[in-house]
């Protein structure tokens, strides 16, 4: 490929700069971003080639990558359908996708049938250009959701492009997409998140976090995230979000009731116990 | 140390065993429990010295840890009473202490003031003998639950018993002790079952595990604990656990009202995110 661009150079935008410049996949890789000291950043840690403020050298791009949180992407594709090529193919790597794909096709007008989505499973609750890593989507599911303007030509060449970087492709609907990950994904880290608030609520945080321990750590590690990129997550799947949400305070109610049978809590706990040993990741 | 006797052989009382053994802290280790076959394990991988079906065994033991389910403690103080002898010292491994302290109480009579409660905070999802460890308590942090009528004898032998196996000793209320892993440790463990049980539940669940990634991966690993164990765990300290997750239940309600709100969601993930980052682990 000889020209990418990157809009956004966080832990996933960077991440695929990186790897494509370490392995040569790219020869010229150009990023973007609102922030001048990020792209600095990004710059001096080799996850692009140049920078740019100017999306006129976004022109003749084989592609572009818009990395930032999914509700700035509305933005970015207005100011960058000006710049569009014919030939040029634009992704993102966004959480949430069937509102980026219905905004892409308020948008983008002709260049719509250039517009594919992905969703790299690869995320971390390290985010920024310092936490770019050139492996990250090794061995990582890519979720590639098209609709049915795109050619087999451009989904071949986004499969591809994954590719070069180690992933493995699925292609799914955008709004299966959307449960699915507000379920696996949303709804554990909106879990987290809520868990360290109401510690965080308590008169005595201080000494709660002073005895907490290993299982503690893993479960709350998610809720450490990007509080710019969950809100975007949260406000795109809400209503996903509020349906798993509503489901997971019935099971809390089950839970509590069973409570005062020993048989059936042993059940409950079994099963889950079960599910996830046999998972494997 | 002459003799210590462990009854019950899983995670924590053979990673006891193990380290007292093979760092020469006791000069004669006895493993006691229901489970033949666990016994025989611990036996082979020198978890213990001897094993014994027999509780006359443990006269003149200079420690006695009862490292069960702690719904069976009540059982075991009532089959040891008539061996203890005067100097024995008895303490159990549980996650909950108030209510192994009042069965204590109701069953031990004179050899009440010989009863300390323990609490090393060194748990896994991993269980049974198989998975002891030599430094399990190694830095670990061990809450030691004392009442009115132990002696400064007593608690100091205790206390010097887990600075052997280098754990950190936290001398606590046991009432405060349960109040305390009720929130930091008890609600994450049913949050993360009932979360796995909620996916079992789902006709996709096959599918939806397919997805499933790192996030998910730590936020669940605890699902995978002991039944047995957490059973007796949730109900002995009942009470706590459903003022906790009637608190989790609100604390939901206020996360689904802020969804439509940007400034207070990132806010709220903001407070989320830096209490967790700025904990030390």
């Amino acid at each position: 490929m000889n020209k990418l661009c990157i809009i956004g150079l966080g832990l996933l935008g960077g991440s695929i700069g990186k790897d494509c410049i370490a392995n040569h996949h790219v020869k010229h890789v150009i990023g973007f971003g609102r922030n001048k000291k990020t792209l600095e950043i990004a710059k001096q840690l080799n996850l692009v080639h140049d920078i740019s403020d100017d999306y006129t050298d976004i022109q003749d791009a084989d592609l572009i990558i818009i990395a930032t949180p999914v509700r700035q992407i509305d933005n970015v594709l207005n100011q960058i359908k000006p710049h569009l090529s014919e030939k040029t193919i634009i992704t993102d790597v966004g959480s949430t996708k069937y509102s980026v794909l219905t905004k892409a096709k308020n948008v983008l007008g002709k260049h719509f049938k250039n517009f594919i989505g992905s969703h790299p499973i690869a995320g971390s609750e390290k985010h920024g250009p310092e936490a770019a890593q050139e492996c990250l989507f090794h061995d990582k599911n890519i979720i590639v959701t098209t609709h049915d303007q795109n050619t087999d030509k451009d989904i071949n060449a986004i499969k591809s492009f994954w590719h070069l970087l180690n992933g493995k492709v699925i292609i799914m609907d955008a709004q299966q997409h959307d449960e699915i990950f507000s379920t696996v994904s949303h709804l554990p880290h909106a879990l987290a998140m809520i868990f360290m608030n109401m510690i965080f609520q308590k008169s005595n945080k201080d000494q709660l976090m002073s005895f907490a321990a290993s299982g503690f750590r893993d479960f709350t590690r998610i809720a450490a995230s990007s509080p710019e990129m969950w809100k975007d997550i949260f406000i795109d799947n809400k209503d996903a979000c509020i349906k798993d949400l509503a489901e997971f305070k019935k099971q809390i109610e089950l839970f509590e009731k069973i409570l005062n049978d020993e048989d059936q809590l042993e059940n409950f706990i079994e099963s889950a116990s079960q599910l996830r040993k046999n998972w494997k990741y």
